[in-house]
């Protein structure tokens, strides 16, 4: 049995141990083809199958419809603040932007450089962001080249529950730390990102599902390998795909199929969050969450003790426990919870025994 | 002992058996901090460790001056065809392209995208390469931005042993396929990119060596995330790095370096070359090699039988006898060896054999 800590880590990320030990098997002798996972063309029919296969769990789990491009790229979402505008901002044309934290300004930043931008709402108030903003906060430009929003901001600890309704133009979003944590409705969305090492695998490789039209719509002045036409055509094949990148997604799609789907996962990721957040709210006299309840992440978890020095505390003796990942962002201090979908259930509840051991004994 | 073929393909290409048997151990944890490589934060102390060391192996053992940096991109050599021209192809200036396959074709048509380039040589004839051009066939533009060679040509089996002297004119090279295959002298270049999935290890991650003040005149009018200095400036680290890439390349050099590092892989990848085309040579009225003599690649060798029926009867032989990969591309014909740094010289020589057996018994 391989040793194991409770990786809290904001990402990379925990991973379903069954798709790490899939993957050690297959790491030197791809089943009984002498050959490695890693060493197999990306064009031969082993690789075929296992990206056949990635993209069939997508589309099942997901629901992708069929109006839909499901394309594999790489440069993480960093990448796509800049691919996405490149191909859907036309020249002439404006974005808007939905800011509600560090991933979304430097979203805009980006697409500043490629043409216009500009805000369709804040919720930067004092240095930081607390909350997303409600529906009638959204100052939408009817004529924009699409509207972008950031699905769940890993650093303040804020998620969109409910999604804006931007009518007829294209919402885009960055799902990068919250894709798949519970059943979507794809068909809302004109263009879905999201790098692949929180709740997809491993780092390297960024999903990207986007609407037929929009492909075709996207500009042809910029470099082949950046229009999403050209992948769409090639089925991401253009050039040598991250291989491993994406057998480690297909491993853990599989997984979360055998967990029950996203059904399953969103209970699961629900009753960790409520056991986290009820932990903070039950010693609110030394735990104090700075997100608007509403707000609340469920998949990162970010709360503030009564002094960095117990900040500290709490980190180390939670990692001299095998918990481990705790810290918060540099740019937001405190504690940070990570429960993406392969966080087990058991992790969270240790993590919570823990937290009210601490408060009680520093409190 | 595991199954292994002998695996003679393009890239992803065979990789050091010590260096999968390694990362196979580091899969559900590592080191014993229990978390696998793969879940490790590219922002801690077990990373950074992999990261510095990759470094280190790739300045000692290529040699890389002060005056350079290395940096770790994502999207291959098709990433490098347009963010090359992106960043040191300013408006109104024009760079020079050296053609000699299908890869420098891709490589001057995304740089066309970009702005101004013009063919400095083509040593197509006849819808095929079969040579790179000799230094005096060389039209090169004394103002030009930039001079791109391809030093080795995967598809027709050709190489340059002689790179171009460009004077003041930046000698940039996409070295995907033949990259640390001997000792490197990299002064004489101004940037060096290579995708690591043929010599440096597995798909999804492109290393670039480029000179500081390269880096420094590059535009700043295009997205961050494609500026070599933003890359510069952060280690590569501005956003999520693939992680198991670079460890995998961390691997992949450590055993170059116990090997012996680039004079010993030079000696070692000689051996095998001459042993194959020896074995074409002496069988000349069966195997027909339609490179040039002198630009015959000494890490992928192409030949032809008599018929296309006995090249696939060839391949299929192989194949019964594992080895495997030996399919020309598609667009060039007949059987392609690929012979990087990893291939035993073991199995080329049982290759070799193999050939002679083919030819008496269908000459």
């Amino acid at each position: 049995m391989a040793h194991r800590v409770i990786n809290f880590a904001p990402g990379p990320a925990t991973l379903p141990l069954a798709a790490l030990e899939e993957a050690q098997r297959d790491l030197v002798d791809y089943r009984g083809t002498g050959i490695s996972i890693v060493e197999h063309s990306h064009r031969g029919k082993d690789y075929e199958a296992v990206h056949a296969e990635t993209k069939a769990l997508l589309t099942s789990l997901l629901g992708i419809p069929d109006d839909y491009e499901i394309l594999f790229m790489q440069g993480g979402a960093r990448g796509q603040f800049a691919i996405l505008p490149m191909n859907l901002l036309p020249a002439g044309a404006s974005a808007d932007y939905v800011i509600t934290g560090t991933w979304s300004e430097k979203a805009i930043e980006e697409a500043l450089i490629v043409g216009r931008a500009r805000e369709a709402a804040s919720t930067y108030v004092d240095g930081r962001y607390t909350r997303v903003p409600s529906r009638d906060e959204l100052d939408l430009d009817a004529g924009a080249a699409y509207a972008h929003i950031t699905t769940n901001n890993t650093i303040f600890g804020t998620q969109f529950f409910d999604y804006p309704d931007t009518g007829s133009v294209p919402l885009v979003a960055d799902m990068s730390s919250d894709i798949a944590w519970r059943p979507l409705d794809v068909s809302r969305f004109g263009l879905i990102y999201a790098g692949a090492q929180k709740n997809l695998g491993v780092a390297g490789i960024t999903l990207v599902i986007v609407r037929k039209d929009l492909v075709e719509r996207g500009r042809k002045d910029i470099p082949h390998i950046f229009q999403y036409r050209t992948l769409a055509k090639e089925d991401s094949l253009q050039n040598t795909i991250p291989t491993f990148a994406v057998y480690m997604m297909r491993n853990v799609l599989r997984w979360v199929k055998e967990q029950g789907g996203l059904d399953a996962m969103e209970a699961r990721n629900r009753r960790k969050a409520e056991a986290l957040y009820g932990a903070v709210d039950e010693a609110s006299e030394f735990y104090r969450c700075p997100v608007e309840r509403g707000s609340r992440s469920v998949m990162n978890a970010v709360f503030r003790l009564p002094s960095e020095a117990l900040e500290a505390k709490f980190v180390a003796e939670a990692k001299a426990r095998e918990m481990v990942g705790l810290k918060g962002h540099r740019s937001a201090g405190g504690v940070r919870v990570s429960m993406y979908n392969a966080m087990e259930p058991t992790g969270v509840e240790q993590l919570v025994a823990f937290m009210r051991e601490f408060a009680k004994a520093n409190g």
